[in-house]
């Protein structure tokens, strides 16, 4: 059978590109049809801008992946993954077989659903929940511009280009990234929007009417537009994005979802569902492709593999490059690279705490968390601060990150606007790329608008640092809107994320060096808004925030019962102890910084630590999930809803986070 | 001294306007001081053109603020409180009165820090989470319009008005709502911006340097741009906004934020603190003003008065309106106001459930609410749902409610597009409104890009519905970014948040009935992807479903042990419960499909539901919080961790969820 003439039509526009696409669509309508579930429709449609983008400009080195300097691919449509998968495969990547190729989305494959960090060299960042890809991106292209200006543009200089569809430009996140990247003129960003018109409920044309070129160019954006399967259009608008260095750039690219099959392309039904045997073998002979299922013509392998092997010269060029410099600036550059921490930092960990216990102070613990971040920062020029304009109350800023991050000079600090989730992503991208520790502040309660992005720090196992402060109704007048209730326990929930709500200035800086210490592993530290005391008063070297829980105060000999305190709430535990061992209670006093690194603990200090006597948790935010280590909510002295607006000192009176409360409560279970 | 020449010769501009809008001034002045704490800046920047708005415009009526047909006025950037405050307090409702004014921000006052629906007629919405005030208008916008389409403009016809700020725009939901409604040209809206240059962290230059104007034309917006200390030039500008009928309107003001402050107007120090004594005294100066903290010059104080009874007129002519409607239409448009439900519903109800004891049926719980909603919404013309571009895999699209909400015509079903966060906050406007039962799709793991909006639904005691499908790693393939984990714990941890996730059938129309039912409780259907088979079989008059929990099956007599289990899980229960029997085991089997219901029983149900007998849990889902009903996470059969990409059945196997699982557990228990 003849070529579709409408396909041929675009095929004649460059048909070497469109023969290189065709290797992509062929494997992604036999990856989706092998797992009979899957994304057909993107990659179909996106094929001859891949290939357009992986031929003539990608820097890479498929037989070295992690090449420092490598451009960044990032498949924001992560549902169109197969397309990701063909490329890796087709270009020589390793790891990416034919075998993992034919187990899409099955279980143990690399080849997941969404493309998954970490199964695969070449998969630059999980991708799916939409928009993010994008924002994530953004925070690529910043490290890129950061690393180059501590480095030189001989070690660090390359694109971040993203792909994207209608989904990541309708997720207020979309928006928060492109009017960030367009703020601080990330020139080095470029953006192919696939243009198909179809969303999963049908038409764009049901919800989305808007001009996306306008917009981006109100946001500072440097657009073009273009037919998405014309390789020879592409090209050139690739290389008009490149060669713009002052704004990032979009191209718009008109496609055709599903492109090629005769029945389904330009339709929603091909966006998340196979073709189906017969269409597909349709799409096939509208495409003049002829090959067996997942088979590769010998001429193209041999092309897309040549395309692998592209960049290897200038990987090698840029290799010697590196060879040239100093000794220590190539020890600097690849102990960044590889997030080592430098020889000077356990000292600087070690003077801020005996500067504690030398001369304790009584502060907020996001002072504290200041107090540390002053500390810490000289020793790690690879920490980049930042806010979603709450500096002032966040205090992330410190002299060693002061510089401001400006579209002319990209500082250590990033002023990331009213922009929690767009933040978050970003913060996720600079770590990915490399070189950098990420941590950037907000409200607490405001983790619920970027919660997602944690989550995927926590999926991905990024040590990206968030630091929340106004941690409970200790926050104040501002109400209940801005009053985390519920959040500790929804932040607890997450998997592989380490929670700390810190007691004082010693667990606030223990905290901040096991969240900076620790490189697969997010880290979030609920930070208050007033005053506590410094409990931890005896000089000791030992990381006691590490265990998660510990002895913290012990009254008397033995113990008619345990208080287990977070945060603010352990100074109110203690004089609550104080006031019961007065009355003749024996009083444990756990300190309980982070319920994850308690779990940690070998079963036998958790059980010590805990003790058999009654239990009582006291924190200032709901009771939920408490009963991991208390009979039951009754023994929690905590919220029982939400806040409400007063000052701090009432609110906790009217809630009954009171010393009196705790007493009564203890005496009720000793049965005093 | 006489008034400083710049405030001066703005004051010229409209001499009157200025002189109320000092009121506010005061006011917000006054308050804060009181307080020590809170946002003076914004109230004093905006007061002239909330002035031109309230002097007007605004269709209101202070001794009637419940009239159905009265403008809306949200105030996004709900910082700005006090603002609203003293437009409340000076144009007479009732219960604003000096003292509530002088109470700001203290325990018990209606006065809270940010505005709190509920708290006093005239508040909304409440406000403060930026971006979703404006979110929660175009809710309000998109009901007015339907309204109107079923009751006629003579008893619908009124706008909805927006105060914002920077920071609404820089937050990703503004952008999603701003797309929706110029995508859907709510002509209606109008929003006012205080464009004053100024964000927390200092100038908007450190973060934002986009064209707002342009960003919002490009999605179909109406733009126009004036002083906002010009009281003509507003009147003007809303008057212009108000003849555009078929774009929603911006008026970019130029603000000064703190105007009148001859030491803190323009910077970021007014933002969010106190003026300070001093400073509070020279600001009055400056502005011309006499009076002592708290009052209002007589002739002032008057005027305002004279603006909130503006409205009494057009009021009285409206209820004449509706009195001259037919008794059955009056009926009706009171009924959907006060938001009780038609005597139609029962009979609806009763006659889906006699369906399902009928004939049941193995069904996705994601379709057995289809089945629900396709029973029950033609007895509801209330209802108005939608989808967040997943309309087809979350199954809220029925008979009833399938008219396309589009800009020509407002149906009743609204394509929210990829925006969850915002469809969440419109959904809010639409109950807050007035007339309708929202509710809207997407998969349970996109509740995290709404979440915020969730909170605000229960904390404003909403009963907005969230139809969250693909509820666990039933889902299979799509992998763990589209796999909720943490999300059952993090939901159930939200204050006043109704989280079902039904087992079967008969469940989820049950669950159906009682979100439909609670109009001051929002609920969250959690739904699965795959089948499940009936276990409901008895037929039966009572709702099971809100108890929370009770015991489905009971083998034998008295208890070896008890399985709990929710969803899905309920099935794999049974059958785990089946075999134990057959090992000679006595066992219950308790579904639990809400937590939240089943806490609100009477003790001695719950203790006679639970039992004695070792317990385990049953979910497709983080095993946190469930020690709340089980000794340790050692009794939960739930997810250790995050999922992975591959088939549902696969999926279970591989993390141990499974009837073999259950089973070992409750003999490792009873010492079998």
């Amino acid at each position: 059978m003849p070529m579709d003439p409408t396909v041929a039509a675009k095929a004649a526009l460059d048909p070497q590109n469109f023969a290189l696409a065709n290797c992509i669509r062929a494997l992604a309508i036999d990856g989706v049809e092998a797992a009979k579930s899957g994304h057909p429709g993107a990659p179909m449609g996106m094929a001859d801008a891949a290939t357009a983008l992986f031929r003539n400009h990608l820097k890479f080195d498929a037989a070295n992946p992690d090449w420092p300097d490598r451009d960044r691919f990032v498949l924001s449509n992560g549902h169109a993954s197969m397309m990701l998968y063909a490329l890796l495969h087709l270009t020589g990547y390793e790891d990416m077989t034919l075998d993992q190729v034919k187990n899409f989305r099955q279980w143990g494959a690399i080849t997941a659903g969404h493309p998954e960090y970490g199964h695969a060299k070449g998969i630059e960042v999980t991708t799916g929940p939409l928009g993010q890809g994008l924002a994530t991106a953004v925070g690529m292209a910043l490290a890129e511009r950061r690393l180059a200006a501590e480095f030189g543009a001989d070690l660090v200089d390359h694109h971040t280009y993203v792909f994207l569809g209608d989904g990541c430009l309708q997720e207020g996140i979309g928006q928060e990234a492109i009017s960030l990247a367009g703020h601080l003129g990330l020139g080095k960003l470029i953006v192919l929007y696939d243009d198909n018109s179809i969303t999963i409920d049908g038409p764009t044309s049901v919800s989305f009417s808007e001009d996306v070129p306008a917009r981006l160019r109100a946001c500072g954006w440097h657009v073009q537009s273009c037919d998405g399967h014309d390789g020879k259009a592409l090209n050139a608008a690739i290389a008009a994005a490149k060669a713009e260095g002052a704004k990032p750039s979009l191209i718009a690219m008109k496609t055709v979802i599903g492109f090629g099959s005769p029945g389904k392309a330009g339709t929603y039904s091909v966006h998340g569902s196979p073709l189906g045997a017969a269409e597909a073998t349709l799409t096939k002979e509208a495409l003049g492709w002829h090959a067996a299922p997942f088979e590769i013509p010998a001429d193209l392998g041999a092309q897309w593999r040549s395309i692998g092997a592209r960049g290897a010269d200038a990987r090698k060029a840029w290799q010697a490059r590196l060879a040239a410099r100093s000794p220590a600036e190539q020890a600097e550059f690849n102990r960044r690279i590889s997030g080592t921490l430098p020889a000077a930092y356990d000292a600087a960990v070690k003077a801020a705490r005996d500067a504690l216990f030398t001369a304790p102070k009584k502060a907020a613990t996001r002072k504290a968390s200041q107090m540390a971040l002053e500390a810490l920062t000289p020793a790690l020029p690879e920490m980049i601060g930042g806010s979603a304009d709450l500096t002032g109350s966040n205090l992330t800023r410190v002299p060693a990150v002061d510089s401001q991050y400006t579209r002319e000079s990209p500082g250590r600090y990033i002023g990331y606007g009213v922009r929690e989730f767009g933040m978050a992503a970003a913060m996720n991208g600079l770590g990915l790329h490399g070189g950098f520790i990420p941590y950037g502040g907000t409200f607490l309660v405001f983790s619920d608008y970027c919660r997602n992005a944690i989550r995927l720090s926590a999926l991905m196992g990024l040590g990206t640092i968030y630091v929340m402060t106004h941690d409970s109704i200790g926050l104040g007048e501002d109400g209940p809107t801005h009053q985390p209730v519920e959040h500790m326990a929804s932040l607890r929930a997450i998997p592989n994320l380490t929670v700390f709500r810190p007691a004082d200035t010693v667990e606030t800086l223990e905290a901040w060096d096991i969240a900076i210490r620790n490189r697969h592993v997010p880290s979030l530290l609920a930070l208050s808004r007033q005053d506590v005391p410094q409990l931890r008063l005896e000089a000791g070297t030992e990381n006691l925030t590490a265990k998660g829980a510990y002895v913290l105060r012990q009254y008397g000999q033995g113990r008619d019962v345990t208080l287990i305190a977070t945060g603010t709430e352990v100074a109110l535990a203690v004089e609550a102890a104080e006031a019961l061992h007065g009355q003749g209670l024996s009083v444990a006093v756990v300190s309980m910084p982070s319920w994850e690194l308690f779990e940690a603990q070998p079963e036998a200090y958790r059980a010590k630590t805990l003790g058999t006597a009654p239990r009582i948790a006291v924190e200032a935010a709901g009771k939920f999930g408490w009963t991991r280590y208390v009979a039951s909510e009754a023994d929690v002295i905590g919220m029982p809803g939400f806040g409400a607006s007063a000052p701090a000192e009432r609110l906790y009176q009217e809630f009954g986070i009171t010393k009196e409360a705790i007493i009564a409560r203890a005496l009720a279970l000793t049965g005093r």
